[in-house]
């Protein structure tokens, strides 16, 4: 049976680019949240999901680290890092000189300034939904009409691509993980990730905690903190470290944390990303 | 002279709220965005700015923290802590029973989830651009619509309440800071903010910071990692402690942490906001 794998949709983002680049041969299937895509995981409607988790100017996907946090069932069972890059498009015949309207979402036309600034000084630049919507924004468009948006949205409508990389960061680069119902078995090259809380902040509960990986000298790649929604000032912690779940001393760490936590939960042990 | 204050517009929002609750007797002034906020204090144009940081149910406002990492000559020197309580909003004499469109903000929407699920089940939730917006929306619709938006919109706008405190969330409270040119003097009751980061990661590096704090029995409010926009995986963390710069532990920890950071900014010490 073909693997079904969901992945925030629209067809044409991002999100589909980095499915396709991690199973070519899967059933690929777009939904229109990232909620809607872990509960497809954990109903069993599709194997696996691919939703954004980081993106090096922007930070995290709050949505989906509040998603990993909360969902019960649902695990990271493997990332992927895609560089961001944007295109201009037009429709076919369009004059560079013609354009007087750039279509995008606020992202991708902050991500792309420089480059609108010294080609298009004179045009407007328009809020779409996303960069997909852009394309159809900018094809109903009645006056000559530019969109920024991923290349495979070219492929996708009848549009020609008019100028290519044109953000101004070259750094732009966004991690995406694969939710699935478990995680990956270990590899030798692996990450592990986890939530956890405490009933009290203490100037040294949370120091205690990274020095079970310190003393260990096991790598941290990442620490984030959200809110844990009933008081402003209390935070639950997300960790990737270095290594698997099941190595003997990630194991003594994740269980001394686990001890000491109000909440903990493993999300997952990985093959970490490698380009 | 009177002291001018900026604040994130447009007028009705829940951040004009704030600014009139730090303070009545100057004048308000709208921008449009958090970053016009910075730079009109930096510029000398407004004496402080407001500008949300940190949601209870949606975590921190990335764009103040990226704008207090990046801008120089910009420090918090108060702050302030409001509920948020959002209202129903209708045109005068509507009738519950008519009610076919909900305007509001998405995050608004979400958070009233119960409320419209019981009352309007029938009803479209429409996104608006905030929810200021969300009472031009309604006023213009063709159809029988409602608005969910502060209760200062409606005392703005010839508009009838019509629901109040609707949020399914009690505990929906804003952070919010002031922005000034210098921090506040030492109060007692003081927290301090600051913003770090080093050029390698190794397991101990941010354990020893925290370690600082510990030490001293100095307590953390707040941990939190914004990317560096250069390299995936490299953070910039931002900390508040309890405490002002100028105690002696305070200080002791901020300046053996800024030998070993590769960047140190001390964002601001300011008194702690007690309801």
């Amino acid at each position: 049976m073909v693997k079904r794998i969901g992945f925030l949709g629209p067809i044409g983002t991002y999100t589909e680019e980095a499915a396709l680049k991690y199973d070519q041969t899967a059933e690929l299937l777009a939904f229109p949240t990232i909620s809607s895509v872990g509960q497809a995981v954990s109903s069993g409607l599709i194997n696996q999901g691919v939703v954004p988790i980081e993106n090096s100017l922007e930070g995290s996907v709050t949505f989906t680290l509040d998603l990993l946090i909360s969902q019960s069932g649902l695990l990271i069972s493997d990332e992927i890092v895609l560089p961001i890059q944007h295109y201009l498009l037009g429709v076919p015949a369009i004059r560079f000189s013609d354009i007087q309207v750039i279509y995008s979402h606020p992202q991708a036309l902050a991500q792309c300034q420089t480059f609108l600034d010294q080609c298009f000084p004179q045009a407007t630049r328009t809020a779409s939904l996303s960069t997909v919507a852009a394309v159809t924004d900018m094809r109903n468009s009645t006056i000559p009409a530019a969109a920024i948006a991923p290349k495979r949205a070219a492929a996708l409508h009848d549009v020609e691509i008019i100028g290519q990389d044109i953000q101004d960061n070259v750094n732009n680069v966004t991690r995406f993980v694969v939710l699935a119902a478990h995680d990956h078995i270990r590899t030798g090259n692996d990450k592990t990730s986890i939530c956890f809380s405490f009933t009290q902040d203490s100037p040294g509960v949370l120091y205690h905690v990274l020095g079970e990986f310190a003393e260990r000298n096991i790598n941290l790649a990442k620490i984030e903190s959200r809110p844990t929604k009933e008081l402003l000032g209390q935070y639950i912690f997300l960790v990737d470290c270095e290594g698997h779940r099941e190595e003997l001393l990630v194991n003594e760490a994740l269980t001394l944390i686990s001890d000491r936590a109000n909440m903990f939960k493993i999300l997952g042990s990985y093959p970490r990303w490698d380009p």
